[in-house]
């Protein structure tokens, strides 16, 4: 299954003429989840060669604007499109009044909007292959974070063993469920002889905005692709902390508390200059950190569990 | 006093990744005027290293979408970055409410929004170099063009005719009223022969979105510079009535009608591919004009009338 992550919008409040606001699209397959939608998302859409009309889902984590304004046009291209399969819209309580008295100005589109409210720790979706819980953080407004995780897959046959040890249909089905495996002349042979270590559930977690909130961690356990919001510097805290953000540091804090393999960091204050600064801070708490820009791309491959030991 | 035209936006209902839907920036002097504000109107003005912070006027044609959907991020973006200053807003009468609606939902500015009701042919803004004319188009929903117009300049006096005829303050302005002047020994010096040809009112008129409207050309004779919508080809002219648009002939009809210096056509419908048709089409019915692209700026030079016979 293809993993990619396309970051659409990596500025904060205010966009510039090089980021956009906040806006990433992940595709899992033939899945497009949209997560965020600020101002110009449809553009970055095609921009980045992506159409709108592959979108069914679209995740919002708050209603400020600059996570939000990018819905307005992107739901009336749809419906100039001639779309109408459902789209579903997962967010905050809000969000379907917020569209609603829009649409109820502007024309309903050809389409039904499905709305699901997000609550802390609950799956917003769940498919046969991939979920996605929110997490609840802590803003000015209610917010959520979203983890999307493929689901455990099941253990895959040594395809050799099938000739070495002459195993059958039966046999196979449940080697795969676990179970070891007896020859004809007895001989017990452990599952893990038999299998290849399993899938690691690839796992994507997008935390924006909040201010620190180290019990997050806890819950992105082993995330494989963490992108934590940064609005500020370490020497900002204080305003970081008055604005309900968080810093470099306290992003790539989050990300080594959770041991996530890989930290994104993305909606930088339009304040700095000193780009750099953001990914020279968290790197000294967290080295694999990867400062985000428009337009780029993160590929998971998918990868096997090392066995113990090795 | 400079004049010039920068085109932010110049698609119809779709952005594409090379056109942003309407929005046009006209400037005379330090008056920014902004017509029309599409989705990531502000995105634009920032690549085009235009503040934000200096618009104090947004005039809008009419409330769909593709021409005011970004009014919500550039007010709001405004709000962040502490403007404080009045912003006028010029348009149909739905265009408050549409606003109020949606600060109410999000939060008020830390500015005031002062709204101005648009009624055909009556002057929307009024200054001492600078008025603004209403004009109502034919579309779907109630739909307003802006003719920008320099006011009439007092004549300037020939200044080699000062030492000439020895001329006092007194007598220069009543020169500059086009009074003819006496000199001491009775002769008469017609102002024609003391005043340099006055410098030719420039002006813009911005009209989008319309059908066919041929009476619009008595109210936009002379204009300098003329944008008309093009959304279609001739070969859609029936498509073109149908939603209430103008081919790219029409539009050009228009300005041979109105004797225009020069015509701009965009509000291309993202149907088509061959983009130089329209201005195919155009150039065969009015020759000067102009396809226009995001990004384009038109500089209007002050020019002096010729005298009938040269």
């Amino acid at each position: 299954m293809s993993f990619e992550l396309i970051i659409l919008g990596s500025s904060s409040a205010l966009p510039t003429s090089k980021r956009s606001t906040a806006a990433h699209l992940l595709t899992m397959n033939e899945r497009f989840f949209l997560i965020d939608c600020g101002e110009g998302t449809q553009i970055q859409l095609r921009k980045n060669k992506l159409s709108p009309a592959r979108i069914n889902h679209i995740f919002i984590s708050h209603l400020h604007g600059d996570h939000v304004f990018g819905l307005f046009g992107l739901i009336s291209s749809m419906g100039l499109m001639g779309r109408l399969a459902d789209l579903h819209l997962y967010g905050p309580s809000g969000l379907e009044d917020l569209l609603q008295t829009h649409l109820a100005f502007f024309g309903m589109p050809p389409f039904q909007l499905v709305f699901h409210i997000a609550a802390d720790q609950e799956f917003v979706y769940e498919d046969s292959k991939v979920c996605v819980r929110a997490l609840k953080l802590k803003h000015r407004k209610e917010t959520f974070g979203y983890l999307f995780k493929e689901k455990e897959k099941p253990l895959n046959i040594d395809k050799a063993t099938i000739d070495k040890y002459n195993l059958g249909v039966e046999d196979i089905r449940k080697i795969k469920q676990g179970n070891d495996h007896q020859t004809v002349d007895g001989q017990i042979i452990p599952n893990t002889q038999l299998t290849l270590p399993p899938l690691v559930p690839r796992s994507y977690a997008y935390i924006s905005d909040t201010a620190f909130l180290p019990q997050i961690a806890e819950k992105l356990k082993g995330t494989t692709l963490l992108f934590h919001e940064s609005t500020f510097l370490e020497k900002d805290m204080e305003l970081a902390k008055d604005t309900f953000h968080s810093t470099a540091g306290q992003a790539a804090e989050i990300a080594r508390l959770a041991e996530a393999e890989t930290l994104l960091i993305g909606h930088f204050s339009t304040r700095y200059k000193e780009e750099e600064s953001f990914l020279e801070e968290a790197k000294k708490i967290f080295p694999n950190t990867i400062a985000v820009n428009d337009g780029d791309r993160f590929s998971l491959e998918p990868y096997r569990q090392l066995p113990t030991g090795n």
